[in-house]
């Protein structure tokens, strides 16, 4: 067992400027941190009603009323205070902390006296605790719990929010386990495994790091909880809607360290499988550590979008089958984005190379910004590869898909996934093991290890350059080599090196003194094409620059996008991006045909002609910013 | 208020002759009507349940048990029984015709003494009858009883079905109408309509016609009947997976008459339009009729497949918007199909002209033909225009369709529907005036209208070539010109004659006494593309050999299918059918490429290269006889 593993720097160590990640941050910060509050609190007219607030208020006795939400309601304000302490740890605001303060207190009030948190349960069914593990969240929102309390102790080291999920975490240890008289269940939406592993991290107690793995280890052993629970007389169904679920759903149909591709709900399955990556690294479990090679592998060669979208079908919001990735009636959470960049991180540290760190950048520069829109107050849950908003509210086949971001969703955790992801950005930037300092995502900052410092100057994933400065002695510094923007140059103090690469980075290592690394990326557009078994994209190529998915709007090209074509070889050239998007922005201009329609009947034998025309692409995550449109990332290439 | 409108021929003066339809008559008889008697007798191991015959029985209080089944379960025997009585017609067997009688005489076992017969709420809901016109389809089976008896007492003259269907209908008719104290309401699945107007032609009784008018009249006026009905204390919800339904899903959303474009569940669309163009046509209405030609328009030109498809979408079987026409999640019913031919031959009564005649054709020669398979004993009920047999069973897009033919269906409204259809072609072939004969469908056999006679020598839809001896005296010969095989040369007697066109037909008139009239259509294959708006067929075509549209194989072809690329202007050259599909059938070759994917991972920077192959295409009707696999329909062009 190694245990030179590559980890996060503390986020307070990092710091993120520039006029890209400055502008996300400051949004986030400023924008989104208190209009999700204002939605906690129902105060945005016309939102989807949230009542989370009024939730925990009633659990404490503080109000009369009657639960309202999903049954994980609880988790939006966990998450959201996860954003909070995020923006605490890097930017210090006693207002935003005297009322991050005041909720926790509320949590704390809303706990019971055995350390039990869960207002759904205390409030709508005080005696139904634990009776529906595959459909109740307790455990879901007790990890959100925990992620949150531990980012709150790493930001201000106040302790009061850290004991709260101790004492809920030491309860749930209490009822669950291997022990005789324990209860042998497991979440049905896992994150209690990731948190715990987290709470192992923070306090060093192994009943946590114990109990996460308890649960990896148990889940799917026969005879089965979830068809026993099913069967007792307190079970009551939360979702009849979506049942009967078939055990693929939860990734309980066989033990998570047999499986070997992707099923199911896809963010219950990144949740699990960096629950798993997490473990595996930290026990050394090869057994464990091969499982998630083969189900990162099925998941990013065979079942996630170019975007790094993943979960391709609406209903179950479920992984499907190799290449079945439709454009059209792609479902794509923004969440199971989140997750795979959660699943990512940890498997680049549980195998060090740098290829996960890829997929990390895809999943975040498409899906996760996608997220959001440039204004921070609406938000996208679905991300399909093409729409056309005329057809949406006609066809149930896109009845999931929004044309334009929401301004939160009845079902709502995404926005706060997406805050808490992005505030901590720097948790994905960089890595560090006891000889080595890594940079995993190039953004314009600071970041520190110690006495290692590295100052970066880039407007990357924009510009295809990026300056470091380097000190604090003698260590390796390992950049990563981004498959989607390769370093085609590299100069230390002014003097060209040769560009080695090893498992995905080039590694450095010298006595740094304030040395200077310059960097250029390969960031010539491309035309990307998919694998021939996905069949609905033969013969179409996506255009990326960088790790940027671009796509074509309405607003720039015109109706019926699917009528253009592109030849083969044609230049795409930079330009600047249209009036009302990014002004750090690089989009892109190519020539191209579009197809010209004769009038005609429905069907006619009259070939429609190709006419040249200029395109506008611009990137795919500051789609429908400027009004509902249609839009298309993947594009014919004759 | 003309009244020399197009008729169809009697079905018993009509020979259908030849290998392609006389197989398929065949097998409907000898094949097809005793399976299906055998599993409305629950006696075909493996095909879902039927319990239909059971059911009347119960309700004759011949046996006991429950009611089994869709409530409309009774329509199954209904149609049964019409494609029996069209078999009699013309093939006249006295073993079918007693089993015939016997099902006959039991449903009037089941009919109450009032007139009312439905077994689902006899033996279920006794005290329910007309609580829950929207979903009960107590109307819906009664039309099917009407017309069965209809067709019964046209093939055998026996008047025991009719007077049960009388009975009923008398029934029907002091129950609804627009008397006082009548009940104001009208069908959930409208059938009735049309079927009171056949009740109409036969028995010339005003009050059907008028019970007929009254129906489409009453519909979504104001206060809505649908609306009330949900908040009586007597309602009770029978199809709660699919409530709510807006008003669309019945086209109830507004009254008939004004209606201008296609809503709603496809079926009950088509069959509500044929019962609008029976009584525009009938009553000289003329709103009725614009109505008419509005809908036609809309569903011909927006919203129907290249195989005359219709209702692209799963949930709610419905019309969704002008162009939206998927191929792979595409869901189709046969049944919608065989209302589109229903439809058009009244508008070609309608409206006289032989453009209706190209649309039932087309959903003839391609849809309904392609609900049953060549061994008569599986169905399609969903018909896809591309199908991916390994991703259906992991993705609930496409959880609706079927890789091969079925043995039979819950809801199994589709079997019987094409049997019926098919089995009546007489009645779709020809049509009459006073002083015309229309050849609507270019079928080998003989037709009599009184004393003027048509024989046709022709292998159509394979063949380009029809020969017809005609006699009888003066009259107008009206030889439809199709769209999709267009008229290239026409001798009389062996002597060129001009092609003059006039509303869709060529006219002949003379004085015929057994002369010869010699047709040659033009059958070259030829690739049909979509309007630009049909967005996922852009650049695409779809290659058709006169009514025929093709399509093609995985057997024929090899897996990904999406691979491949016609090049315009490339030769498509008939050849024999591959093994295993029918002998009489064309099958297409033509050079075309498919790209070749180099190894790498699913995103790629490298263009696949285009190799040159053979391709083979079949007949789409023919689809899916040799086993599961892929299949396509629209093909890239370059």
């Amino acid at each position: 067992m190694t245990k030179n593993l590559i980890k996060p720097l503390k986020l307070r160590d990092v710091t993120v400027k520039g006029p890209f990640w400055s502008k996300y941050l400051e949004m986030i910060r400023e924008k989104v941190i208190p209009y999700q509050w204002d939605v906690l609190n129902d105060r945005i007219p016309d939102a989807a009603r949230s009542h989370c607030i009024k939730n925990f208020e009633i659990a404490a006795g503080r109000r009369q009323g009657e639960f309202y939400g999903m049954c994980f309601q609880d988790s939006d304000l966990y998450k959201w205070l996860e954003s909070v302490a995020h923006s605490l740890e890097t930017h210090p605001d006693a207002d935003l902390e005297a009322l991050a303060d005041g909720a926790i207190e509320l949590i704390g009030a809303a706990q019971d006296s055995d350390g039990y948190i869960n207002t759904y349960y205390t409030i709508k069914e005080p005696d139904g605790r634990w009776t529906n593990l595959q459909q109740g969240h307790e455990l879901y929102c007790a990890g959100h719990l925990i992620e949150a309390a531990a980012a709150y102790h790493a930001a201000t080291g106040k302790s009061q929010f850290l004991d709260i999920a101790v004492s809920f975490a030491d309860y749930i240890d209490n009822v669950f386990g291997p022990e005789e008289g324990k209860r042998k269940g497991y979440p049905g939406h896992q994150e209690i495994e990731l948190a715990l592993y987290k709470l192992y991290e923070v306090t060093r107690k192994r009943r946590y790091l114990d109990l996460a793995s308890y649960f990896i280890k148990e889940r799917a052993k026969a005879p089965h909880y979830f068809d026993a629970e099913e069967k007792k007389p307190e079970y009551k169904e939360i979702f009849p809607e979506i049942t009967p679920l078939d055990r693929t759903y939860s990734q309980s149909h066989i033990e998570p360290v047999k499986q070997d591709f992707a099923v199911g709900h896809s963010v219950r399955a990144v949740y699990m499988y960096s629950a798993m990556a997490d473990l595996a690294a930290e026990l050394g479990d090869a057994e464990l550590a091969k499982a998630c090679d083969a189900l990162y592998e099925d998941v990013t060669t065979k079942q996630m979008y170019i975007t790094g979208a993943i979960g391709s079908v609406s209903y179950g919001e479920r992984f499907t089958t190799a290449y079945d990735l439709p454009n059209d009636v792609a479902y794509n959470e923004t969440c199971a984005s989140v997750g795979l960049m959660m699943f990512s991180r940890r498997m680049n540290t549980l195998r060090g190379e740098g290829k996960y760190a890829d997929t990390m950048e895809r999943a975040l520069y498409n899906t996760v910004l996608a997220g959001i829109s440039l204004a921070g107050t609406e938000f996208f849950y679905v991300n399909p590869l093409e729409t056309d908003p005329a057809k949406i509210p006609h066809s149930p086949n896109y009845k999931h898909v929004k044309p334009v971001r929401q301004k939160w969703f009845d079902c709502a955790c995404c926005p706060s996934n997406l805050a808490r992801t992005v505030m901590g950005l720097g948790l994905y930037a960089y890595g560090r093991t006891d000889d080595s300092l890594y940079v995993n995502l190039y953004c314009q900052g600071e970041a520190a290890d110690g006495g290692r410092k590295i100052e970066v100057g880039t407007s990357y994933p924009f510009g295809d350059a990026a300056n470091l400065a380097v000190r604090g002695g003698r260590f390796r510094l390992c950049l990563r080599n981004p498959e989607a923007a390769p370093i085609i140059s590299l100069e230390i103090n002014g003097e060209p090196a040769e560009i080695l690469t090893k498992d995905g980075y080039v590694v450095i290592e010298r006595d740094w003194r304030g040395d200077n690394v310059a960097i250029r990326f390969d960031m010539r557009p491309k035309a990307v094409y998919c694998a021939g078994e996905v069949q609905n994209n033969a013969g179409k190529a996506a255009i990326m620059r960088g790790p940027l998915v671009y796509c074509i709007e309405e607003v720039d090209n015109g109706p019926l996008l699917g009528s253009y074509v592109l030849k083969e070889g044609d230049a795409i050239t930079p330009i600047q991006p249209p009036d009302g998007l990014l002004a750090e922005a690089v989009a892109l201009e190519t020539s191209a045909y579009k197809y010209q329609h004769a009038d005609g009947g429905l069907y006619r034998t009259q070939k429609p002609t190709l006419q040249p025309v200029t395109l506008t692409l611009v990137p795919y995550f500051l789609w429908a910013n400027r009004g509902e449109n249609e839009m298309r990332v993947f594009i014919p290439v004759q």
